[in-house]
């Protein structure tokens, strides 16, 4: 085996090495079965036994309130942008969502909402290239809309919501494709929370959907059967044949957060890990950090070096250094930082280090 | 590692062995990335070339023709069961679809498409529960429908399409998850051909379009972005973050194809297998098989025992002699052996050898 690189990517991203190995070890005979994890029925009582610890663990490391339940959806955060105004929009007969724009995939979340109902944009960060959340006025929230979306953290830009908005009476639904499980917070504030699993929950594939009961039953009536998560809910997520390598490397990655000590204790570490990188943009003049620094997100630290030649030189010899995967969204340009939970602090100090050398050397 | 078992099940089933073994072999470093294949962006060169090479090798084993587009789509065959409909059901003013009924999931699939227009049943096996494909008459073919759907090959009962039903100038829609790539058929006379990976492609929870350019572009206006097959065609299917693993690993196992010597070299052996297994089940009065011997399936061999005891001692035995998820689907119990691809001849004759030896001590 050559010897692996710090995998800053920003998903399908870098999953903890002892999950990898633990995977890779009994990829071929899964607990003594003669047959692959992947080479099992979904309906297999070992692969039940999988989909039953996912549930567990998830209730366990997040506290999810009781009435709220599990699925796991085909498709990943995208195919989530059709299936939550498809499943909430007639929750209200006001046929109508309330979205907050902070970047690229907010979006494409309300411009694929539009298409199945009234989309109102409650506040946009569009005017200063997303670089913050947007403020907005409370009164503002209409109190008869189906649901508000809001992308909790914002990959590309670099942005996080710290603070999460409160919309009274309407459900919040938040992607939290980029930041699920990296820091505590409280699901029950939430009607629905989602994520698409490559960041921080396994491989690409599937999309984990948290969802209070009582918004469940409301779909529109072309709702691909597939997409109806009354469906998942009624059949453990196995109406169909499911994603099984996306839930047994969930299992393995969850009982990994719950070896770290939790979200909590993982939390402490990503802010660790922010922090190191963040205080390297504010002592330099000559890395410029893209959000403002009271919008950050502690998940993606995006930055931008004085021309584009200077960013080439600094991804060519990151790489050379063993740091991989650094290069920006082509929306923002410059460098681009993620460091999802699997990212150890050696890997951010590694990237820190460089950083520092090469401004030293080329600053 | 233990030793590994014969795997008959249905599905999620069985890879190739030295699929299986090279993709353990390189699962923590790719190509000496340094990364896991799992850990790449879907949008990096080394994962294009994946993708393409994917597209290549299908076109040489089936012989594409140049109109048609290769969609590589989220969810399995079920959410196929809707996306068809959702992408075909327009193409003509009709608003109307013609199905033939041959088992269980033909019978989900024209259920789905009722959904979303009207669908009418051709013609139907119910009657005899689906031991055999029904006969039909050519002049009920309505020519203004959308499409025609079959199920190529029937899992639960083991029976398949020998010759494909002649539609005219209606195109023929196939779902042919459990036989995609198992024997020689001629694709320009389907408009599209599907299959969910997890019987002789790959992993669970992509699926495979083969589709005619000219029923692009139909989709039905609330046909979820991740269901259009025009977004796809446009996008490589890359307009998200696809399922990463399931494509590398469809990758291996079509590589493992050719290797055999392409198709019709499968279809040899797989004819051979399903020889093999009948052949016991026409000699003998202790095994019943479930198919009309017309319509018997080269994939999935059913067969009954005398009672449910017979059968679950036989289930019991056979896993003791590493033959493994041998059990039928609950709507018709008694056995299935699925021999997809992967399974070698050793495992059919393994099986062979246990089903005589059953009989004669049991029978």
């Amino acid at each position: 085996m050559s010897s692996l690189v710090y995998n800053f990517g920003a998903g399908p991203a870098m999953l903890p090495r002892e999950v990898m190995a633990k995977a890779q070890a009994e990829f071929l005979d899964y607990q003594g079965m003669g047959a692959s994890v992947i080479e099992i029925s979904h309906r297999s009582k070992e692969f039940n036994a999988i989909v039953d610890r996912c549930d567990e663990l998830i209730r366990e490391l997040s506290s999810l309130p009781e009435n709220y339940k599990i699925l796991y959806v085909h498709g990943g955060a995208r195919m989530q942008f059709s299936a939550i105004p498809m499943n909430l929009m007639p929750r209200t007969s006001a046929g109508k969502a309330l979205y907050f724009e902070t970047g690229n995939f907010a979006k494409l979340a309300n411009k694929e909402a539009a298409r199945y109902g009234q989309v109102e944009i409650v506040a946009s960060s569009a005017d200063t290239d997303y670089d913050r959340i947007p403020e907005f006025n409370a009164a503002d929230i209409d109190q008869d809309a189906a649901y508000a979306h809001i992308t909790s953290n914002n990959t590309i830009y670099g942005t996080r919501w710290n603070q999460f908005p409160d919309t009274g009476a309407v459900p919040l639904v938040a992607d939290a494709t980029s930041e699920m499980f990296s820091r505590e917070i409280d699901i029950s504030k939430f009607g629905a929370i989602y994520a698409g699993f490559q960041k921080n929950l396994g491989p690409s594939g599937l999309a984990l959907v948290l969802i209070r009961e009582d918004l469940l039953g409301h779909a529109m009536p072309h709702t691909p059967t597939m997409l109806d998560y009354q469906v998942y809910a009624d059949n453990h997520s196995m109406a169909n044949t499911t994603n099984t390598f996306a839930l047994y490397m969930l299992m393995l990655t969850l009982e990994w957060k719950v070896q770290q000590g939790g979200i909590a204790a993982l939390e402490k570490v990503n802010e660790r890990k922010a922090e190191t990188l963040y205080q390297i943009l504010d002592d330099s003049g000559f890395y410029v950090g893209n959000a403002q620094p009271a919008h950050r997100s502690m998940m993606n630290v995006t930055f931008n070096l004085a021309n584009t030649e200077l960013s080439d030189l600094f991804l060519k010899e990151a790489l050379e250094n063993g740091l991989y995967a650094l290069k920006g969204h082509r929306a923002v340009g410059g460098i681009r930082a993620c460091i999802y939970n699997p990212m150890p602090l050696e890997g951010v100090q590694a990237l820190a280090e460089f950083m520092r050398e090469f401004e030293r050397t080329r600053g």
